[in-house]
């Protein structure tokens, strides 16, 4: 196998994107991934393409080649392949890429990931992001995303000490990584109060506590690591690329607040990368809902459980703690298109390994990134190094 | 990069499967393939799922973590990857799996699709099928399959010599072949006369050009072949796995009536094999349509550009001839679930080669696949051989 570098990385603004198309957004992730690579497109070997459900957002399916066709490809013939995981599905573009340069079946190599979500009326929306569950055992009995992880919430807080300043402290946290991030939907700062007077969702979860509705595009440029310094003064490494499964309905799980997939993903990107949880200098992690970022940190690994709240609230995953977590803002205040929400955090990690964060920036060697799709179902683990 | 085998494939028998769900269509095809590889579930190290549209045919994505927790391998966290390219997801499928194996990255590898089309009203299968199309210049305006084919077939019978007998034959021919398949669709032969006379549905395709609505589902076990017979007596090599884009309009294409796509994953999986058309004793081409198979035939290389028509004719492409096309029955008459069909065709190339067809036997060392997305903007080309 042949190792891997990130050599171009690409990002729309994520937001409300009214006077963007689907084909905009990805069209503007790309040309910026090239730009930064210095590359035009007919030299791109492959493309892949991480996207949920355009099929229901935007009743288009066929999105590998749609890309290919509007990246004015089609003339090269050039590859170009859909992956879907649901919010995972970024994620695993990426991996498809990796896997692709590895296997020497392709040198330069786009991921990318997008989604266009406010094209349709909200109610469809919620029912779309559904479909990432369990249908026929979750969705017909009417749950949805915000239900299913006030389940796990509220078991949480039921078995381990975590307060709901705690909780809300991770979304101050992550807006505060946001209003320093240009690209971020939220660019404020928030207070504890600000969460804990905010509409009710579903209990114990409020409006601050879910990550918003969002369109947007990301991609970044793959090659094998032995030529990557043609591209790029500042490649950075692909270490450990892990993937693990769960039951995708979360009342078949053995415990509704651990993610085994998780657990077991971090473990499998761990061996493979030979390095340890101290050797990580900051993560990227899947907060869809405030209490999915207390489960991550401790199923990665970092704590044990029921430590996160406390970890939170004495600083050690803000911008200046020890473990900075979700310096980009994270799926809560950055925004979550969902197919795009893997690679942005790819792109978060490099721009912080290259010493591009700006405002944001943190001293590190070494990241993680940790996307997840449904409650658990699909998880991807990624950790990337200076080269 | 290493040598990749198929060592186990299963398929369901192909239908209007209204007492199976989804869910039971994948997990009979994966069993069978497990069991004619010799192999228990938690041996698979991936799982790769082409699905064209769970999300709009059974309102669900996140269909790898589905299949990987239905087949009970959720307790074993095994990585389980949707792709998607329309009707060329299982091809792509196939290729996603090929590429773990080679890269190393995997050894035992599923490689599967699936299909459940009856579960909506026909005229939303019609408009889910419509979603491979470009959706703004296409599908707002009213193109659907039929009719954009339809558009290939008056381009092409205006500018070659292909009578409508001609067209007919390749149905005849497909019903022929399977009328000897025990998993198709359709086993009945039929005559000139019966497509000729059928309902017109897209002038000059009437209902017996068009392949069918399916449900369905396939698989094959992928493994290195340097450890392929620990598993099966009669492994089946994979001599090139190639992929081509190409404008996803029609309208936009250099020539409607010459897949572009398809010339150049032709020659792409020639170069990768070192083969030329003398050495494919078979082929399973894509299709969904007549006037598609007589385009694959020239597409591929096997004749010039207008010889197709004749070539059926004088039976070079039956299960007797120097070439036999779709000796399964072809998407015409094994039927097309489209996430699903990219596999059978390989399902079909594999029992060849081993010499398990049955009572459409074919001599045969080299066999190729040939599976297409929307009008052509995505396909992908197989070669196996016997090994």
């Amino acid at each position: 196998m042949k190792d891997v570098a990130v050599i171009g990385i690409g990002c729309t603004v994520f937001g409300e994107k009214w006077s963007h198309s689907f084909r905009d957004l990805f069209i503007e992730a790309g040309a910026l991934a090239l730009e930064d690579a210095n590359l035009s497109g007919e030299q791109i070997d492959s493309l892949f393409v991480g996207n949920m459900s355009a099929g229901r957002f935007i009743e288009q399916e066929h999105i590998g080649a749609l890309i290919a066709d509007y990246a004015g490809l089609a003339t090269e013939h050039t590859p170009s392949t859909r992956v879907e995981a649901a919010c995972a599905s970024g994620g695993l573009a990426f991996r498809q890429g990796v896997t692709a340069v590895a296997s020497g079946m392709a040198d330069i190599v786009v991921a990318a990931g997008v989604e266009k979500m406010t094209d349709v009326a909200p109610g469809q929306t919620v029912d779309t992001l559904a479909s990432a569950a369990d249908r026929e055992w979750e969705g017909f009995v009417g749950a949805t995303f915000p239900g299913l992880y006030a389940m796990i919430a509220t078991d949480y807080m039921h078995r381990y000490p975590l307060t709901r300043e705690q909780l809300a402290l991770v979304a101050v946290k992550n807006h505060y990584n946001g209003a320093r991030n240009p690209i971020a939907q939220f660019q404020q700062e928030i207070s504890i109060d600000t969460v804990i007077s905010s509409s009710l969702v579903a209990d114990p979860l409020r409006l601050f506590d879910c990550s918003p509705i969002t369109d947007g595009a990301a991609a970044v440029i793959l090659a094998p690591l032995e030529i990557a310094r043609k591209y790029t003064d500042t490649p950075v490494k692909v270490l450990a690329s892990a993937q693990a499964s769960d039951t995708i309905a979360l009342h078949d799980r053995r415990d509704i607040s651990t993610l085994d997939a998780t657990v077991a993903a971090s473990q499998r990107a761990f061996h493979q990368a030979r390095l340890s949880h101290k050797n990580i200098d900051l993560v990227e992690v899947h907060d869809c809902f405030t209490i999915a970022e207390i489960c991550a940190i401790e199923d990665l690994g970092f704590c044990t459980k029921g430590e996160a709240g406390k970890l939170t609230e004495e600083g050690v995953t803000a911008l200046n703690g020890d473990l900075p977590v979700n310096t980009s803002g994270g799926l809560k205040a950055c925004g979550h298109p969902v197919g795009a929400t893997g690679i942005k955090q790819i792109y978060e990690i490099v721009q912080q390994l290259r010493g591009e964060a700006g405002k944001r920036q943190v001293d590190a060697q070494i990241g993680m990134t940790h996307n997840v799709g449904g409650t658990g179902a699909t998880v991807v683990v990624h950790i990337l190094g200076r080269s």
